[in-house]
């Protein structure tokens, strides 16, 4: 199954656009023409199954014979990631939380972080492109903070879990989970600093282990989301 | 803590000799001379407590004053993966594979795989310097296989779990694990063919789900990786 993306504007009653790449690689890769089936997406939880009406190679229509809207997961998880300075690491992290299920990415400039700033419009097509690849239907979105702190009030009300390496191992992710948002927090390459230290434990984080190897940033990033998923959505069958 | 690496040959009594990047990389970058205390592993399990004693940009010599030796982990885990296209994702994924522990990765050639062949010695740089990042004394070898058939055949007393997105959720990984070695097997881009599913099955392979959403490969893998560990090895106190 391919799905694609339409922005919502692009939908009027039962009729989609697609223009761009997504109209491109419909008709000139995958060669569909009209009659064909197609899913799209809107990245805000509607999922279209439709029919081509017409195609050109810049711009297709589709008519929707069926739609369904798909819940977001719960917990909602938002993870916060310190900055890389490799760009393809970077790069890399993002893609990955959204194939493995975050709901947004805070992306922030730590206390040891040396890169200091990053445009967040240059990760859309990498989203794009990985909700699509995974089959979801919530477009995550990447924002980038200038610390720590700022991402914590941002996201004031969620539970917050903190992967630190420092905690020992028996510290696993194996405990419930009751908010509806949860905030899962990596460190930056070079470690949390104190001040960010300070304020986790004031903030009633829940530190735990990913285990006793050293991990880079962006493995600790998918490590942790991998846990997280594998004890809460993954251990009860649904 | 910065590890190094050293060829066994290379040790000689109570004498390691680093050369090339590895002396490099302490004298030019981190700035180490004589007398400086520096770590030192030989891939194979050995870890040593050293201090320099004779350092120049392009050799470093370093007497041994402490040596642990760190058993492998057991199960020890084999990672079975479909060729992947595109060069940086698989390297990707050995990366990651490494970091989390897997003890050898086969990489194979799968019926539905449109690379053919991989030369395995550009993955020893790979390898080395994520052992090394992640703290690690075992050194994985990559091997290259023409089809799974042969992989299998290789490591057949070890217990086979198929990562596979046709099963049902409810079949996770959270089941015992006896055997010393886990084959952990990763399906190739483009899905297994009948023939090789025909050899899964007749295999007695378990085939586990990773969720409901599709995975690219590398994510499967280190998704995989991440979930065994997760269930056993961090769930149990230590």
């Amino acid at each position: 199954m391919n799905l694609f993306y339409t922005e919502p504007i692009q939908i009027t009653g039962n009729s989609i656009k697609l223009a761009g790449q997504e109209a491109q690689h419909a008709a000139k890769v995958l060669r569909l023409g009209i009659g064909d089936s197609i899913h799209i997406t809107d990245g805000a939880g509607s999922l279209y199954h439709c029919r081509i009406t017409n195609a050109s190679s810049n711009e297709l229509l589709a008519e929707i014979y069926e739609s369904d809207f798909i819940e977001p997961e719960k917990p909602e998880l938002i993870l916060c990631i310190g900055m890389i300075k490799k760009r393809d690491r970077l790069e890399f992290a993002i893609e990955k939380a959204v194939e493995l299920g975050a709901g947004k990415i805070a992306v922030y400039k730590a206390d040891h972080s040396e890169k200091t700033g990053i445009r967040t419009s240059r990760f859309e097509q990498i989203t794009l492109r990985a909700m699509k690849q995974s089959l979801r239907c919530h477009l995550p979105e990447v924002e980038a903070f200038d610390s720590m702190d700022k991402v914590i009030k941002e996201y004031q009300e969620a539970e917050i879990i903190v992967a630190d390496e420092t905690v020992e191992q028996k510290n696993s992710l194996n405990f419930g989970v009751e908010s509806p948002r949860v905030l899962l927090i990596v460190g930056p390459e070079g470690g949390f600093s104190e001040r960010e230290r300070n304020l986790i434990d004031q903030k009633g984080c829940k530190a735990v282990s990913l285990g006793k190897y050293r991990l880079r940033t962006e493995t600790a990033a998918i490590t942790l989301l991998n846990h997280f998923q594998s004890i809460h959505r993954m251990s009860r069958p649904r």
